[in-house]
């Protein structure tokens, strides 16, 4: 039976449990996919990282090899395949939310490379969606134009340090109006690519209103030129030892920056309704691209442990039976989170974002920790070479660890899907109760009494 | 969205995922299907239980109630449900495997009761099937009819003390042709439904040429009347201090037992092949019934913990961080195996089992740990109570914890599945290096070195 | 290097580890222990079930091994080791708790064989201890001196169902004055040892002052001879599927229960404190008992891997990695339990189970999951023969499943360990903030600026 | 009562389980050894992370404050602590290992400072013991002098790349003699302290002798001046991003370095037993300090979630349930790897390392898999922060997944353990032939017949 190439690197059964629901465009589209990124972004990779100077310099640096790509990847019909037709029809590729998620898996086996190489890269991604959605003509003209080229980048700027962000009504920063200007004052970490020379523009969320009876109408988001006075990138933070330049996750101060007011986003008091459309699919897409790592894991463990050169105490390591059952349990877990973020993308494509939130909380919280044990164990497979620079898993497992605590920690969002769950104990308790007095009835019509 | 009545005891998302997969049939017969397990299985439950007498007269009892619900699922339809109409056109019922697992689950909510009342009960189920696929028209008519009918029940004798069965070919038993007859000697246990005083047939599987060279063509299949003299059922063997009465799980001594020629199954030397064809699909159903078992344990515990009446330490069950934690964590584990199990089935369904083995094995280890874990956790919620006779969570967990062995111990699935895996690796490995070359290639044409 | 037997049993090092806070004494009766419980009781383990019939006789049973057992261990001087001298001077024996807890971990081994075979098993101990501290003259004389005797046998009286025992003000038998009388109504469950025909008193526990201000307050004590009018042991509970007989864990209504004023432990409104006492020392012996069958059941799952008879797939139990990894995981997890153990005994030495309820806490709930994991393996080893009644040990995982929540669940432990825990925040704070202070001197002295 | 001041940073129970181990001299060394740490090493960690510049200079570095550091350590008599005076009269310090355990865990809360800086650092420590036990006069006055007086630092040359390194018999470095010289080829890395301006010597491990017939008289190690022609340190290993400079772990290439033979240590082909001496202590204390880092993680960690500023979804950390439980099995899980660790110490006190191979193969895969849950728990505890650069906890989280790899992989240990464990089995048969009889003779002398 010939098979998609995309079950040769996924899984076939699953392809084959989800091939109906492909269009022939996407079937197309991604047969193009896997061959680009097999055959154009992985060899591709350690180009990229060398082409970082390793001094300051990094942080004024575009890899040659990423302009290149991007310009196999236009010319494919590679391009900004994240937005989605149905919700954006003037600029958007006709692609479901489960389609696109197996996409999402396939650029997500080279970790960041092929989504820049494809324009589907975080955080310019739901940038463009909230400008393709909620943008002026002049913001769009201005703006998601050239990021629709990726001629220049973005940064989304949310995190505040000291106040748990992921409760986004605990913002902090100011956002007001003064004339026909707004300003901002605030105080940001984590903000993505922030450190990148090519990002020209700051999504900045804060409170234009943090009086106002509703903690849901109090934020407003406001686009910020990246060079506009009172912008000041303070310093990367670092995720483990690594500072992901030219890039960076960037600690950022706006002190009295000033903008004219044709720069907000869909309206005063918005900025909470804004951000709650790039969540839900947003996080399927972080979850299907993990399990692209972790896959390509699985299969950097197997070049490894048979390598013939490779023996400890008279047997090859795939001959240990404890490294088997690492390999059998890691395809396991990863089939498994696999068919649920898959599930979670097609009910997304079936009834909203927001009739799918027990699905995307699930997969929010089981695909990190399931990818990082997976690279956890490959890397152990490597011995000390797994640490290091050597192999890209170190750097991989730092990043999935961010995702344990990036749009809420696990914590919060094992919360919600028991808060949720616990939502059907009434009706369980109606039919318990409808079953007890059936059962009662039982136990007269047969004459027998109940077993102690 | 009205959805299907499944979707109420299973997971919306996961129904929306494959509804599409089912036939109008199956759909309508799972909202039979659904309908008769909790309005008139659930109920009776209890009572099947309380028929069974506490003492040396269990092993003579067919509980009245199993009688009556069968006349029920005979009426409605739901009958033998797991018996192919793909493989068996005269005798079968039109449902995939997909469809078939679904319904598994749902009856797999009550244990066994669910089963037994729609026919659809191990050993029973296999035996039907063997006896469709290979028996003589003067077999069927003999033992395939009355086990269709649910007039008799049967068992599967294969597994023998002391010898580690998860591989067939360890078996000892002898069967050998004198005369017209079969000669049988042998000790089995672990004998489901020998115990049933409506047991009527044994198939007994055993080595009538030991000494040929194929290990896989020394076996043969027998039917053997129950009530054959040498047949000696000595005693039940106990589950965690379960009997399971009547059926048992006995220890069966098998001397001199004889039967006529006409009595072999498919033909000498074909045991093996038989027992083959009755394994992966089986493993499917068992894993379906477990998560439904895991489903309903789950759904139990969310009745206690909402319980108005129990408070510890000034909280509701339901308010400590740690209970809704379990609750979320068990939630996902059951989606994610579900999924696993259904999309086995469905590949069932496209490449028969001989091409799902992975699929199947992977199920086979996973779904009984997990079920385990949910119904521990369960039980840990009602407290002492949840190892008592007051709740069935004590005698499920008991009956899951043997599917950690049946049909092969997890460890050599486990073992199986690291190996199948392992045979991706020569392809990784050429991929790999067509890669590298890419990659040498690339870092000459932008003239980098690469990074140390 | 000679060692003591008890190294050989359980660990070479620990042993050397505590050797040095062992008396002579103890040691020799530790010596005496060893040989006792490994050369005449395991030898006795499985007769004692034999003489416990099967049918409802099992009730009316005292099997004629543990009486001999008794003498034997009575001349022995191995007999009513649990009852400290240090506390009870007239009637004890000189051992320290870390003493004690070795010996209780050597009988624990054969379950409660070798308990009941020195008169060291629960509920009597803490009965006898509750009337050796709290009991009059008369009480001691009638009721005490005939337990210690092992003439007659006890039951403690508490748990209640529908009520969150585990927090004893919860409580709701009713313990009233009525002249010179004392009336008992109440209905309680999981009453160990009150299906025992040797059983001759209940301890009752039940709130005589209900509107007490004082919630420790409220309760008291009574004894209650088992054949006062009134008492009805309604049935056993059972353990998974196991009843304990003839002991039983019993459901037991006090209706109208009328017992003489002397019958009263303590005094009025004493019965939390009496209760207090009893509950350290003894949650520390059941962990060590746990500890006991854990490495039993290793030492059984090493002889079964071991087994030259058996092999799968061409290999030897042993010869799987996956065997050898859980063999040494068991052992590991062993060893740091019974560490804990014993530092928690020798803490209660040194500042009483007052100043030791940190480790007693702690040992509390690691212990019982440490056993059931390490006695799972072992039943995973011997295949579904591990499950039955062929071998103890899904006798021993029920029983030990029970302690994860007698005397409160694990969540309540695990809860008020890390509030403990917390408490130690205040002075991390203050110390921090002194660091901090010096941190920046040396800043300053240094001239350096803090990195970002 | 008063304690000793470690019992407040680690756990009062176990202080008071050893301290009748400890004599009044290593009482006194601790106490000032505690002040010490909290007081001056603790407040000086930030400091010598900001005096390594960030730049190319970091690797000709000495941060002042070290310096610094050891006048005070000297001054106090806190120094080679390691070197145990009973193996090395001249000039060792009179603690046991037990004693040095704890003060290796005391250290530890540091990560590396407190090492550095009383100079008991590894790669020294195990070097120095390595010169002072097999060093000739010369060698010592030149090498081992300086290096006690933290004049000088080194490294020891052993793991080789693609080699499996954790099986010493493994290694490829060739030395031989040609006439009065040691001429050395070979390619290590992860060389620690190699990069260090103050690394004047390397202890280098190869073959002198490849076909000598017995396995373990092949190695030979020689004393390598850094700076001798040939040697060249390529390249900084990194660990999860980070360099570790000034010491690194570097890639080293030996290219026909000639050293006079007077830098032979011990003799020709006595490599293989000087590496034996420095593992298994040197285990322990690795463990030990990584103790001393999971307990400060805990610690920070019941900081943070104290910390009255943060809450989220209106509660403070601290109030939701699933951190108290991560609290407590985090102080459950410190304190039974604490003890394991420590009762591994006293027995290479009792019986020497050799004797105590198990307890130290239990404590090695034990400890660091522990400690990095620990940290991890800790991590998430702090949101993104606990990855960044702002809390130690990300660093000390790689520094500990190393040593799941240094000194033998866990797999490795693992194994180890496993197999001695099973060595037991014989006896265990034998012990349980013989209470088979016995068992068989009772049942006889009682007339009762075995149950089914």
């Amino acid at each position: 039976m010939p098979t998609h190439p995309v079950a040769e690197i996924t899984s076939h059964s699953t392809w084959s449990f989800i091939e109906d629901k492909f269009s022939p465009y996407a079937k197309d589209l991604l047969t193009k996919l896997v061959d680009f990124v097999q055959n154009e972004v992985v060899p591709a990779e350690k180009l990229f990282h060398a082409q970082i100077p390793d001094d300051a310099r990094r942080w004024q640096t575009t890899p040659a090899i990423v302009l290149d790509l991007n310009k196999r990847a236009k010319a494919l019909g590679l391009w900004n395949l994240f937005l989605s037709k149905a919700h954006y029809p003037d600029v958007g590729v006709p692609l479901t939310n489960l389609e696109y998620a197996v996409m999402a898996e396939v650029m997500g086996r080279t970790g960041h490379l092929a989504s820049l190489a494809t324009n589907c890269a975080a955080p310019d991604t739901g940038n463009m969606e909230v400008l393709a959605r909620y943008g002026t003509e002049a913001q769009k003209k201005e703006w998601l134009a050239p990021l629709m080229n990726a001629e220049i980048r973005s940064a989304f700027s949310m995190t505040e340090k000291g106040v748990a962000s992921s409760d986004a009504t605990n913002i902090q920063t100011s956002i007001r109006k003064e004339g026909n200007e707004i300003v901002i004052n605030g105080h940001k970490w984590w903000i993505s690519g922030a450190g990148d020379p090519r990002c020209k523009l700051h999504l900045v969320m804060g409170k234009s209103d943090p009086n106002n009876p509703s903690k849901y109408a109090q934020q407003s988001i406001v686009i910020v030129p990246a060079n506009t006075p009172g912008v000041r990138v303070i310093r990367p933070m670092k995720v483990m030892g690594y500072d992901d330049a030219p890039e960076g996750h960037c600690e950022v101060i706006y002190e009295n920056v000033r903008v004219p007011e044709r720069n907000l986003i869909a309206g005063w008091g918005r900025g909470f309704e804004v951000i709650q459309g790039r969540l839900g699919p947003g996080r399927i897409h972080h979850c299907m691209r993990s399990i692209g790592l972790a896959q390509r894991a699985l299969d950097i463990m197997l070049e490894r442990v048979t390598d013939p050169n490779r023996k400890t105490f008279g047997k090859h390591l795939y001959q240990h039976g404890t490294v088997v059952a690492n390999i059998a349990k890691s395809r396991a877990e990863i089939e498994g989170a696999r068919l649920l973020v898959l599930s979670a993308a097609h009910q997304i494509d079936k009834v909203k974002a927001k009739g799918a939130l027990k699905e995307i909380g699930i997969a929010k919280f089981v695909v990190p920790s399931m990818a990082l044990q997976v690279v956890d164990r490959a890397m152990q497979a490597f011995g000390a070479e797994g640490i290091s620079q050597d192999t890209p898993l170190a750097y991989w497992w730092a990043g999935l660890r961010t995702l344990r605590y990036a749009d809420g920690p696990d914590e919060v969002h094992i919360q919600q899907i028991g808060e949720r769950e616990l939502k059907r104990a009434p009706s369980l308790r109606a039919a318990s109760e409808k079953a007890k007095k059936k059962e009662t009835a039982l136990f007269e019509k047969y004459g027998v009494k109940a077993r102690l």
